[in-house]
């Protein structure tokens, strides 16, 4: 080995820190323990039978080309099923050149930090955001600028206020990071105002939206907002999406939408990132939207997900701890809901308490770039059971209720020593 | 749309080059055109109804975990097949900590250069190279410099001239990249006395070494060569496969070997670049491999492509027209010959004539990060069928001896004016 592995490794790999979630994942594996830390969507929503058999059909009809390289920007056919389901879902209408098939909506992060950012270059991003975005961006050293949200979503006047702070400093961030539907990890939904409100700044200021949207379909009740995409229709937004929640992630596959001009720089990225999306799970994939399986597919995983949600929301009624502070989202759809606790509580510091108690879920800190949310937590409701959620959150009630009054005491005797 | 996208791209996404060969391909697809060009596999050796038997077993027996997101460092159980797989061909021994599965070797040269390179960082890089290592390198603003190659591989008197003039300069080479098997796009084999020379000269500089090995899996003739990683064993040697040649490219699946502190590194990275690699295939490659599946495909594919290159080298012998200078590696194995067309003939301006007359290559100056080898074209032999490669080769001859002839009179007439 070389004798200075460490110090030969570039800026950015010297500085990537490894996932906390998934570390902290690492803790949640003993099988005694119900967690609700991970993002899993729920395997008994996967059809495996039907890709049994699509895939069979795919191979007998076209082995030489499933198996074969495909083109960087994807499979033309999935791109159709894209297409169509942009064009019936949220009446988007798109060109082939204006999308891009990625392994998982994650190299869509990755591809567009590649193309913008260059290290010291500032991004916008709502607190708490979705790790991975957050990963892929300073990956390429950019220099995060949180703004945090409300029930209605990013607090769009601070950021017109960052917009306006950099301005004054001769800067311009490559773009404003944005989950508007169900976002992870808050389950919060961004009102149309705000949308408008947010995009009328880009706008003034010259700046590119990132829309992420793994969520979108899975809305479980209330009306779709529109897509910040569709109300602007003019290239300044790019999206992002995945088959990961609303199929299966084990494919990997997911899409970016965007500008002709923004696609093509994609492209070449990703020529040199891994040559092209796997053609064996595109034509599948394309099979099983094109028999009308995928629309099916999400009616049953909303099915699932809206039951699911409604069973967490009513155990966190019936066995929450009635203290002061403690309050939760109540999120129209997404896999994801999000506890403040009271301020003077630390979840970071509970979290192992938690463990203890065979219960676990996801600190709200690893969601900010700034240090912030360490009174907060993420609940996942798509993965464990029924009957693990009832039991999952009697054990948090008691685990928060026990915390509470050991915090008590030690504010008790620090008043009167 | 923002006023000034294309300023707004990073620094490395304005110096993004499209492939040349990939531009240079799309003038091939006319279907009355042969084309040497690609660098496809045979779509005949791919073992379709295996893989659709599989698939349907794989997923009745695990379908919610290989349709799930799995670990980033990749699927135990596919790794347990890559160590063994190692171990029975070139004795390596490997544990688990020593792989990752990536998304086809691309996805590992990738990662590697970002783990490593920083914008102005050194790569030593053999003359002529493949393409996709060095779109992976300049990707992150590495400075390639280049060694050629003789009939031996890399001339390794020149890599220490290399190394030694940047040492005075106080400067040391992120990695050595080396394909020193059945090398793209020359066909040419490193010896053992080569490899091991190159080993000291990167001990004695203290230097990574990028073995990227694609092909050393399909040796047609003659006895192989130890890998340098075999040679080291000290973990100085970053190893790259792929399952694209040996088995099909279209799961897009390759992995990395290395000592356990880069490996890690490489996972952190890719956390941020995807997540981790798609479960299904995985799953899939695994369990045929398991059945001994992978080793009947290799002696298939060997045989496949040995009796190709003889049709081609065949080919070669009756049709090329008698012209000294002209010459063409003769490879053991992999999917590529070079031809050297004499000094004064240019492989770029020959190429729209030989497209006119229906045969194509890829030009020799694609693989030269220096602007050289404009006179040499690399034909590959996997992918066109036999018939297309006697007739394919016809065509070429009569196209270098009437581009040869149509030279000699313009040298005359600057002769004679």
């Amino acid at each position: 080995m070389i004798s200075d592995l460490q110090d030969v490794f570039s800026v950015n790999a010297k500085g990537m820190q490894k996932s906390v979630i998934r570390e902290l994942l690492k803790l949640t594996l003993r099988p005694e323990i119900i967690s609700f830390a991970g993002g899993l969507p729920d395997p008994k929503a996967f059809p495996t039978d039907e890709v049994a058999g699509i895939t069979a059909d795919v191979l007998r009809r076209d082995g030489a080309s499933v198996l074969q390289y495909g083109p960087t920007e994807g499979d033309p056919r999935l791109k159709a099923q894209i297409i169509a389901h942009h064009e019936q879902q949220d009446r988007i209408t798109l060109k082939q050149e204006n999308v891009l098939i990625t392994v998982g909506s994650q190299q869509g992060l990755d591809l567009v930090a590649r193309i913008f950012v260059d290290i010291g270059d500032v991004v916008i991003v709502g607190l708490p955001s979705y790790v991975g975005g957050l990963q892929a961006f300073s990956g390429y050293g950019a220099r995060m600028v949180g703004v945090p949200l409300d029930d209605h979503g990013t607090r769009v006047d601070l950021v017109e206020r960052e917009l306006e702070k950099l301005r004054k400093m001769g800067k311009k961030p490559k773009f404003i990071y944005e989950v508007p539907d169900f976002q992870n990890p808050a389950g919060i939904t961004m009102t149309e105002d705000r949308r408008l409100k947010l995009l009328d700044l880009a706008k003034r200021y010259d700046v590119l939206i990132l829309e992420d949207s793994p969520y979108r379909e899975l809305r479980y009740e209330g009306e779709p907002v529109k897509p910040i995409f569709k109300l602007d229709g003019n290239g300044q937004v790019i999206g992002l999406y995945t088959f990961s929640k609303i199929l299966f992630p084990g494919m990997r596959l997911g899409w970016v939408i965007a500008d002709e001009a923004i696609i093509q720089k994609l492209v070449t990225a990703m020529q040199a990132a891994d040559l092209c999306p796997p053609s064996f799970n595109q034509a599948i994939i394309a099979e099983f939207a094109a028999r009308g399986l995928l629309d099916k597919n999400i009616e049953r995983v909303k099915a699932i997900y809206r039951e699911k949600r409604q069973i967490m929301l009513k155990a966190l009624e019936d066995h929450m701890p009635d203290i002061p502070g403690l309050r939760w989202t109540k999120p129209d759809g997404g896999l994801f809901l999000w506890v403040t606790l009271p301020d003077h509580m630390d979840a970071d510091e509970m979290f192992y308490e938690a463990v203890e108690q065979n219960v676990a879920y996801v600190v709200g800190s690893a969601f900010h770039s700034d240090g912030g949310g360490r009174n907060a937590m993420r609940l996942n409701f798509s993965y464990p059971t029924k009957e693990e959620i009832v039991e999952g959150v009697k054990r948090l009630g008691k685990v928060i209720e026990s915390y509470d009054r050991v915090k008590a005491r030690a504010r008790q005797q620090i008043a009167s020593p």
